[in-house]
């Protein structure tokens, strides 16, 4: 008795058949150029039905897949902006092509995040929980009540837009405040802007093209105390507080998990990230969470 | 067949008994220092009964009680910081000794803000809905799916401290950023501060004394298209603007509804509210939101 795991991702797909105990016993990734003729659902069929036909690992009870963007749970369709075709794709339909009686059940990537932690990581039994994943873009997923938000049109949780600072600023348009500020590319772009700026400064980010520089170049002079990085990651705990801040203050939530790319070495930053949304946060439910880093992270 | 409901205030209680199509039949209200030898739990008890042993208006078969405050779900148990005593109070318990076999039902004013909305209002039929209260204070009664969101410990939708503009400021700790600024107080502020700063201005409000200025005041002055009434409502607007926007990122709503004393006055701003915050939401959640005042503020 397994389940049957897929991570959809732009480029490359990661499966994964675990018992049910959450532990994996086979893992696979498939990268879609290495089946240049085939649409992406005709590859994922392709590869799920030879994982069902193999019979390895017992009988697959169900499936579960995660896809990166919108899954509208009606009508079994998904939209992800990196998948070519996929506006209004029906995945639900074309899974059950092949799923036969195997029940299929699919979800946006960050509701994935909070159910694979409620699952098997750090917020096992808790009803009211998120997940703020901070990678590339910002996204949050939210259980209330023991169960995902999905709002009306299955797009809840788009936090990146979250505003947190005034005025209004053009740069602000395409992704967001939180996300333009915060991301990992918000932390290069507010790294970039410092470099312009500061013309005392000489430390070890005045080696870097400016234009190429990463978050990881800044977390990288982070660990030697550049005055520089410093100065980014005072800026980053203060959005990253004000967001779950506001996050404890509409939800109170038993727990805010930090994953995604950045968390990874943002982690030893949440008890400051702490400290900072303590300031904002409805007081009585600021002393009822805790902040976390995701167990499942890898 | 009839219904009872109660809005419990911190000087007063309102009562009324409708029938199941939401009419009025009969209301009353009940001033506590009516009855200063009796607790509030006793004076509603007694009113109760009177009610119950009356019989007008044939079988009560609902009681729906309103508190200002928290409700904690799990234990029946009310913390009210106008009402002497109510820290932990076992409301339902003392309902129950009158009530005999008919259902009681509690909650915060902030979740029957948006359930009297769902039931005989505006968000008639919605699954996904938010009512933002902005009065004295500011508050948020939101419905996912079709259930109130309570949180953790019953106290989710406290949007007064949600964090709006950088760097945190001291004046935020007694109430929060938003509550701060936009609340009805955070009018009568706002406005005291452009007075004290702007030496030029020689309008309406000039003659009133700057100490007692109130919302109601600058509310006056608006209507006569008064600059610094004007001024005080642009920053308004764009509190209102960006904390609608984060409602309609988070929770992807069908409907968010604007009541509470400020509007109200400022319901003719509502357009203006939904411009701002197309400034700043998820783009898509955005179209399918519709910002409306509430149909039961009288």
């Amino acid at each position: 008795m397994s389940l049957l795991g897929i991570d959809i991702g732009g480029t490359k797909m990661a499966m994964a058949i675990l018992n049910d105990e959450g532990k994996i016993l086979f893992s696979e990734t498939v990268r879609w150029k290495e089946y240049d003729k085939l649409s992406v659902g005709d590859i994922i069929i392709l590869r799920i039905k030879k994982i069902l036909e193999s019979q390895s690992f017992g009988d697959i009870i169900s499936i579960g897949i995660c896809v990166p963007g919108i899954y509208r749970m009606k009508s079994g369709t998904v939209w992800a902006p990196n998948i070519p075709g996929w506006d209004d794709y029906a995945l639900l339909n074309e899974m059950k092509k092949v799923s036969g009686k195997i029940p299929v059940a699919i979800d946006s990537d960050r509701a994935c995040y909070i159910l694979g932690e409620t699952w098997m990581g750090n917020t096992a039994g808790c009803k009211d929980a998120i997940y703020l994943a901070v990678g590339t873009g910002i996204g949050a997923g939210i259980i209330t009540d023991g169960n995902v938000l999905r709002g009306s049109h299955d797009i809840a949780g788009a936090i990146g837009w979250m505003a947190l600072q005034t005025p209004f600023q053009g740069k602000f348009i395409s992704c967001g405040c939180f996300e333009e500020n915060a991301s990992g590319e918000g932390i290069a772009k507010t790294a970039r802007i410092y470099l312009r700026e500061d013309k005392s400064y000489s430390g070890e980010l005045k080696n870097k093209s400016i234009e190429s520089l990463s978050a990881h170049d800044v977390f990288a002079a982070l660990k030697n105390n550049d005055d520089l990085a410093l100065r980014v990651m005072e800026d980053m705990v203060q959005f990253w507080g004000m967001a779950a801040a506001n996050l404890v203050s509409l939800f109170n939530p038993e727990k805010i998990i930090f994953g995604g790319g950045i968390f990874g070495p943002a982690t030893p930053l949440i008890p400051k990230i702490k400290t900072e949304a303590a300031k904002w946060a409805q007081p009585i439910s600021m002393m009822q969470v805790s902040f976390e880093a995701s167990a499942l992270d890898v």
